[in-house]
């Protein structure tokens, strides 16, 4: 096999089974189901992943790959100012999710959810994740406030992290109503309040 | 067996199971984990129980129940401000993470993330509970609002949706970070400002 074969196996059995994961979770997904999905022998799979943990944490970088493409991509846009590429990110999931009739959520907030307390190096490596989108976050928003687009008495670490956090917690309420509401309701309260706002009273 | 110690073995497979399924989730438990935690043989399971499914649901019923009567142990405190009973809802919650080292999460917000796409039944009942809680802190949020303790432009039905959500995605993250850091900025940015806020510019 030449090596570019080689990684054309490994990316199809970690593209295949990261839309299996993605619909059904980490633990509820079997290796014989990904094998059978990806068309590969089982020998195929424990010549690229030595056991099904390792497989995961693969996972978790190829998730992690496809969310910081985008947010890269859009953080790149310099025809938008610095609060509308951030906003173009979100805005362009709740597309998505409207195509795919709000199933799956966000790959990397599922495994967290799911895995966060049961496997050390699975919480530690989805931290990275979530600690490297955070900072292109705090970039943009920075760059934001510069521009003058953000108005706000907070942090933008603090800012970016309880977006983010907002963020995933929109997209748990629309697993669950079905419906992309939620994400606009955070869409509305981040981008149209949130980020403009300055405190009506002058105690802390 | 009378009445009562019938109910009483059902509350201790509920409750066994609560634990078991809030710390590995649900697909990844198997009954007789349960059963061996409970101390009690298969055909009592089946006794009150039709299925893992029907189980499952009850489990979500169980969940609510102890999230519903802590909300309204709260919202029942008059010596509070509106505001307060609120805050002081999240902060309890504060409190229990940091002594169980974050570990957990919320078991309903657990079960959204793992089952919200996988079973409509669950889908259906777990959509019921965040309406219930929502619809509470709704009442508190206009209590606060006719207290003059919120002032803000927003309307308490968004308010309260936005402030649940952000309060699951805060959750994950502590579950991730394994530190309750994500909780307090979650009360500082909505209890410290974003129910204190008026916009800056007239334009929305």
């Amino acid at each position: 096999m030449t090596r570019d074969s080689r990684q054309d196996t490994k990316t199809c059995i970690l593209k295949v089974g990261a839309e299996i994961v993605h619909n059904k979770g980490f633990n509820n997904t079997g290796i014989q189901e990904i094998l059978k999905g990806a068309g590969v022998p089982k020998g195929s799979f424990y010549f690229y992943f030595r056991n099904k943990e390792d497989f995961g944490l693969q996972l978790i970088d190829f998730y992690a790959q496809v969310l910081l493409d985008k947010l890269e991509r859009f953080a790149a846009r310099t025809e938008l100012s610095p609060l509308g590429r951030l906003q173009g990110f979100f805005a362009e999931f709740v597309e998505i999710f409207e195509r795919n009739q709000c199933r799956g959520g966000c790959p990397i907030g599922n495994m967290a959810q799911e895995m966060g307390d049961l496997n050390e190096a699975f919480r530690v490596r989805l931290q990275l994740v979530f600690i490297r989108v955070q900072s292109m976050m705090v970039e943009l928003l920075d760059q934001a406030r510069e521009a003058g687009e953000v108005d706000s008495g907070l942090q933008s670490s603090d800012v970016a992290g309880f977006i983010l956090n907002s963020w995933q917690g929109a997209i748990l309420q629309m697993k669950v109503t079905k419906s992309t509401e939620p994400l606009k309701i955070f869409e509305r309260v981040v981008f149209g309040e949130l980020l403009h706002f300055t405190r009506k009273t002058s105690e802390m």
